[in-house]
């Protein structure tokens, strides 16, 4: 998408052949700088230093490095070894997974002198499937935009955490129908919720939005019910981490609550989700999917910009007092107006998932 | 209540007779200082800079500098004057008109040398009154909680921004039941809804729970939901600024979510108000009553403590981003357990409001 009027993507290949450019999202949203990467262990780097984040960009990000890694050693240990140390970076992250798995079932069937090429093009090939996964996601969502459009009006549109293309490689997941809407000329304005406790709404919703020059305005996650309540949201549309087979959604920590407050004031409540998320293992979320508490810290403390443009970390909590922090939360499927995939939308049902995906009836 | 161990309230008298005692609220959580008031415009300063915050804290606060004021001038004049500087102070703040207008219809039948012992006398029982209406809130609240204590169980409660004696002069609203009921040795553990934008609960609620020694845990306000729905939560009690002749409840951003969140999930949801606020001339809370909208700054800045024990406010939101801040929302009253007033608990209904207060029907 634009910075500046300038297209983007999150992830390209220098002109080498042989090095990348990431933009670095540690600076975002106060500093936009592009980091060239020009080896596995600088990309190893990135990654954990979560210079690059969101799992479709992590997958990408470690495909070109795990390319990297073969033209630094193509021997059958550095197959397997460099497959270490990248999987090590984010182990968590299933994207990360299945990007070196699908490298690596490649890489151990061809001799040392062909694998950097065949790498390298893979994870081109990587790059340019997630963004066709994501217009695929953004043109299905862009007609229920287009539905909620009223002539001579503009669509408010609310969206929690991020699931912008800074986390993919182009178009976002719940952003994408929301830049097609715009760059097809219907008016959106998207009430981004802040998202705490790590801001990412506040930071890189909101910068991604703003620098493709779509109007927005940030809103503590309290505000969101009032917002509905009076009428003053259209359709809300969030991503998720993990999609069950009957339609829960695992997404950042309250989400749940968004969905129960469009439930009760009769706003739609989409989710937008690549097929890759669906785990088809597992029906009741609530049950079954394990949340991820994440270190108190941060709760308790908050980074931002001082008036001199430096960087400062405050303790914003009373000495003493604990915090918790569950990283997700999962909203039941009864509150989700339809899922909205790149093979198109369906309820959030089994029988509505089925439709779309036959394949695993 | 109490702090290391020794009992304070939010402001009291000096032995002198003629000055006050306040705690600055303005260095809370990270300091705790003690501030003499000794002339009017010393308390006409307090309350502008917000050292003392929370309606009937303003209200017992701006009787004492009334008192104070007809020290240094009694004249009629000076009734007027000193009335008009303390009330434009804070003019929405329903208590300090209130407060204000009791005193001067009493100083207005009084001489001139009658005037300051008077009025010295009625804040005191101003202040006095209020600590009673808490202590009757927390005496009913506090048979909710014995309710829900289950033997050898600790009651989880959840609350929203701060109801409690930090903003009034003793126990709190929201917060007296759970005083009680710690004191009472029933084990509670309090969640504290940070309460963004201005973060009342991970500063106020959790410093004076700590303070008294209720243990607590802050969770981002995108918690609770999840908490509810896994049954981490036994009942919600907030306060409440409006509440309405049937019901419905206005309160800080973002209690309704944790209505709907609650009524979703059978957890009592509990609203504690002293019978000052209830606005016996409106109905529907959400048509009718209009909510403040104030700065975007409380969003996009945060303050808190560097490491070195200095204070400093970061900007936290993506450049170019507006923000917007409402201040309260509105729960209607189907979402509400039950109202819990100085003179008992009630549906939150206007046959069960009448029921308390007869003399309104």
């Amino acid at each position: 998408m634009k910075i500046n009027g300038h297209a983007y993507r999150t992830i390209w290949p220098d002109a080498d052949g042989h090095s990348i450019h990431v933009i670095d999202q540690t600076k975002l949203p106060h500093g936009f700088e592009i980091m060239q990467l020009a080896t596995s262990q600088a990309v190893v780097e990135a990654i954990v230093a979560m210079v690059v984040r969101g799992a479709p960009l992590i997958g990408a990000t470690a495909a070109y490095g795990y390319a990297m890694a073969m033209r630094e050693d193509a021997s059958d240990v550095n197959v397997e070894a460099a497959y270490q140390r990248l999987y090590e970076t984010r182990p968590t992250a299933v994207n990360l997974r299945w990007a070196l798995d699908d490298l690596k079932a490649r890489l151990v069937r061809l001799s040392a002198s062909e694998r950097f090429t065949a790498a390298w093009r893979r994870a081109g090939e990587i790059c340019e499937e997630d963004v066709e996964i994501c217009r695929k996601i953004g043109e299905a969502g862009l007609a229920l935009i287009k539905d909620a459009h009223l002539p001579g009006k503009t669509v408010h549109i609310l969206t929690h955490c991020n699931a912008g293309w800074l986390g993919c490689v182009d178009w976002g997941t719940a952003l994408a129908p929301i830049y097609m809407a715009h760059d097809a000329g219907i008016p959106v304005h998207v009430w981004v919720d802040e998202t705490r406790p790590r801001n990412q709404g506040a930071s890189l919703t909101a910068f991604e939005l703003g620098a493709h020059g779509i109007p927005h305005t940030v809103i503590p996650d309290n505000t969101g019910g009032h917002l509905m309540q009076h009428g003053k949201v259209d359709l809300c549309i969030v991503g998720t981490d993990r999609t069950t087979a009957r339609g829960d959604v695992c997404n950042k920590i309250g989400t749940y609550l968004k969905a129960l407050a469009a439930h009760a004031n009769n706003v739609p409540f989409y989710v937008a989700l690549p097929h890759t998320t669906i785990d088809w293992t597992i029906e009741d979320g609530v049950k079954e999917i394990p949340i991820e508490e994440r270190s108190p810290r941060e709760v308790t403390h908050m980074t931002g910009r001082l008036p001199d443009g430096s960087m400062a970390t405050i303790d914003i909590m009373a000495p003493g007092s604990t915090a918790l922090n569950y990283a997700f939360d999962v909203t039941p499927a009864h509150l989700v107006t339809a899922l909205v995939t790149n093979r198109g939308i369906c309820a959030a049902t089994r029988e509505g998932l089925m439709g779309l995906f036959p394949e695993r009836g």
